[in-house]
């Protein structure tokens, strides 16, 4: 059994941390990509760092090794992802580390990716290099969910997100619903929209709100127009969006709005997988559809902005579901809680 | 103008903390009075501390100068509340301080009660003490919210408490309801029961669970018995609960239990201080009794004890009243939220 080094684990994650903070400076920008992050460490002093910006363009180790030039010789390569081991649109990183002589590679976790899964690694080892796997792997995970769960079971990772009141309404019965939740909450939204592949909403909400579901913050670290706009699905069974109708909903003036008209919501994700690469999938949407994806099992995350109102027992519920009775309820596990703005953020894991 | 003497201020603050902790030691034991806690302080040193057990036996002062003995001659006296200047049921304790030739004595807040407020500062000032007023006053007064508030404006501070889902439902249609909030939630509540002069409920709750509404926690530092059992009130408009239903209930069994069977609540809240100085009330009922409370803005503090799970959009609500449009809603300022086992606590303000 290796005995393990507590100074060299905990530098080890003192400089994974350093590269999963180069990792997020990607989160808006990689999709369908994963992000990664990568820093190249020369006896305990950071030589090069980098993370990959966005398909088609190089990744992370090749802009750490870059920056380290000769001082990678020798050097601990700390990876969030896996390096890949085969040629896409860039060459496999494995081989750059390889080419560049790094002494050690720590990876956070391996890339289920099949194109890779394992084989950058093993890639690595035949060189001679010391590999280490497993550290901050939960954290490094949080940033690629969508891509993680894909590569795994061809589903995304869908998060559903409700803004509601401390009674669990969204909207007085006549529909009237402005500004229950405050701004700070609204710019949060921002953030979730900017890492979705694709945003699902119904039809009701189209007509009822003429939503643009676009991400439009000036505060997110880059600019709006340089992140790719997810793929807007409307859920449109009853067919109320008909051609004719479009012209009237900003997001039906889109071409490239998907309008899914059958019942089966897992199909409808399994597509945004295979067909669009929308690995992160976001469920903005009314009391009914909330219901739908709830009840069928279909939520990974559930974000709840709840604002500290109460608006009564005759305004609007905020998932519409029937459970016959107390057994049959849906659980959840309270993974985060903030404050934000006057409101509170909760995230919820289904149990 | 004076000048500000940090280090002294850090002091007095820190001493305070702990007259404070002192104070806190007699929160379920001391109703009617209030909680009080000193600390005599000789050149840095505590010397001597204390706190008021229990109305009839002597004043935290008295214990804390007792413990200092001579060592409080030149020393500071910090002291959560007021020194009282009138003979009740012991002595007052601003003469007290005279006597044990204290130099100087810290307060947190004056005490409204018209037998003292400023009365004992007075006192003090005449006798050539010392007296500084306003360290940690808020920290202070969380400790006494009912007899301030009581003190102030003959009306008792009234605490709602809700469990709820997240969904703002409290049981289902069918009325089951068992186990919506964890264990830790329920312990809590035995809490605020301890502190409270007095519980409401509504008959229907009676009827239809038939609660102790007692307090039976052994985690609370004191044994229940030796807590003062809160003035239990039945709210009971319909008289449903008449002479001949009254053996089937537990709470009915009580020979001190209050039946209110008129509609005004603001008369029953004025007579619980007037009549039977209850400062601190705690309504624990159903949705109605919520409702009239929270549009009567009759609530001081909400508390509320979020479970993560969903119930459904025919569950119960959480609160029976129906504003006209969202304007009309209650809205709140969130005092404090913590996770409590597997449930969210939020501690709500009227805004």
């Amino acid at each position: 059994m290796p005995t393990i080094n507590h100074s060299q684990d905990a530098q080890d994650r003192y400089f994974m941390m350093l590269a999963i903070e180069q990792a997020k400076l990607g989160l808006y920008t990689t999709r369908p990509n994963p992000v990664v992050g990568c820093v190249i460490v020369q006896t305990e002093e950071v030589v090069g760092q980098g993370f990959h910006p966005k398909a088609g363009e190089p990744h992370a180790e090749v802009f750490a090794l870059k920056e380290a030039g000769d001082r990678a010789v020798g050097a601990t390569a700390y990876v969030t992802l896996e390096p890949c081991s085969h040629t896409g649109r860039t060459p496999p990183c494995a081989l750059a580390l390889i080419k560049a002589n790094v002494k050690r590679v720590v990876i956070a976790g391996l890339d289920p990716n099949p194109q890779v899964a394992g084989r950058g690694v093993k890639l690595l080892k035949q060189a001679g290099i010391e590999v280490t796997v497993g550290i901050l792997t939960e954290q490094a995970e949080a940033l690629n969910r969508g891509f993680l769960k894909a590569m795994r079971t061809q589903m995304p990772y869908v998060r559903l997100k409700i803004a509601t009141s401390l009674d669990g309404r969204t909207a007085m019965a006549s529909g009237e619903s402005k500004w229950i939740t405050s701004n700070a909450a609204r710019e949060d939204v921002q953030k979730i929209r900017a890492r979705s592949g694709a945003i699902i909403t119904g039809s009701e909400t189209v007509i009822a709100d003429d939503p643009q579901l676009n991400v439009r913050s000036n505060q997110l670290g880059v600019l709006p127009e340089k992140i790719p706009s997810p793929q807007i699905v409307v859920l449109d069974r009853r067919q109320r969006l008909e051609h004719s109708a479009q012209s009237d909903y900003q997001l039906c003036r889109r071409t490239d709005t998907i309008y899914w008209r059958t019942d089966d919501l897992t199909d409808l994700l399994a597509t945004l997988v295979r067909d669009h690469q929308c690995y992160d999938v976001l469920v903005e949407a009314g009391a009914g559809v909330a219901g739908s994806f709830l009840s069928q099992q279909l939520v990974d995350e559930l974000i709840v902005y709840q604002a500290p109102c109460l608006l009564g027992d005759q305004a609007r519920p905020m998932v519409n579901f029937n459970p016959i009775s107390l057994a049959q309820q849906l659980r959840f596990d309270i993974y985060n809680y903030e404050k934000l703005g006057s409101d509170l953020k909760l995230t919820l894991l289904p149990l």
